[in-house]
């Protein structure tokens, strides 16, 4: 692909790197366990997600602004792996080097999209707006429900309890009592299957 | 997930079953060899090259409807399975299976949703609209640029020809002159690493 330094020549070089992401895989599995979920299917499923649950959203929201968002933010993980949700102190240490890795990947591409997207993906680490908000909850619901339909074993391995699970994600109780409610009946339906610890 | 049969738990079965894409695996392989890829990696890294790709569109789209039809158009595969680009007998057997199965699982959706995704699938499969032919323009495009950054070994062995594939993927040029001379490089390119043969 060595044609001139061009604007769309910029553009597929990202598009190409990306691809990467196809290898970064999470903690939980898949639905038949064959192998643990990767971070671009995971975008896929909270994307999709962003639309058919957008009617929970108690204020007015940039849908557009929340796809891009959902689409790029585990970008980072190409060049830093993904870091486990209740891994408190290597997600501690592991905030700048992600920063480095958005400056990286995002300078792919021609440097007004390079801006845009460094943004956005800025925007959602500060959940600051509705817009971040609402994707941080879709990032923290999806896993409950992926691991109460993929009866993950690699979970249960982890002895994750009840109450840390809540205490990591009652926050979005604050963005809509319905995803909350049925995220409360999720993690509840889990213990009893024996994927969570009770405490 | 026994609660009522309300408008939330419609949501919540659509977006369980949907799950499964992650095991619907294409002809195509990831950039470590180690797989296939699946549908669902494929229809992330198409939304987001839709983002990234939409000054190339002659005329204003609507990407939010770009973005929902991308992120839908394979889920019929969850019943039918992925059919080969190159296969066209078997593509046109199938026509029928993919409408069942499209009518199968948006039916788990509350009616309106139902009828909204429903119709966009269609819209997708009949390639009337500007949306719709920008979207067959990326799900075309990308997996000519997924074999050549992955050297595609899986591809090789299926010995498809450059005319064969010129012949299946020019209506690209009546979108799009800038992602047409492109594919045509990345074509010319990957017959040179000897991913498709000379003719």
């Amino acid at each position: 692909m060595d044609v001139n330094n061009s604007r769309l020549e910029k553009q597929m070089k990202f598009l190409s790197e990306i691809e990467k992401l196809k290898i970064v895989y999470r903690q939980n599995g898949i639905i038949d366990g064959t192998r643990q979920e990767n971070s671009a299917e995971h975008s896929w499923h909270i994307s999709l997600m962003a639309f058919i649950l957008m009617e929970y959203c108690r204020e007015k929201i940039d849908i557009t602004i929340v796809i891009k968002m959902l689409l790029i933010h585990d970008l980072v993980e190409i060049y830093t792996g993904d870091t486990f949700l209740y891994d408190q102190e290597k997600r501690d240490q592991i905030k700048e080097d992600e920063a480095e890795a958005a400056a990286k990947i995002f300078s792919l591409l021609p440097s007004d999209q390079k801006d845009e997207y460094l943004k956005l993906w800025n925007e959602f680490e500060e959940r600051k707006t509705k817009e971040s908000q609402y994707a941080a909850v879709l990032d923290n619901f999806q896993p409950l429900l992926n691991h109460y339909i993929t009866n993950n074993q690699n979970i249960k391995g982890k002895k994750l309890t009840k109450s840390q699970i809540i205490k990591k994600k009652e926050f979005i109780k604050n963005f809509s009592e319905e995803i909350w409610n049925f995220a409360v009946k999720i993690i509840d339906d889990s213990v009893n299957i024996g994927l969570y610890n009770i405490d």
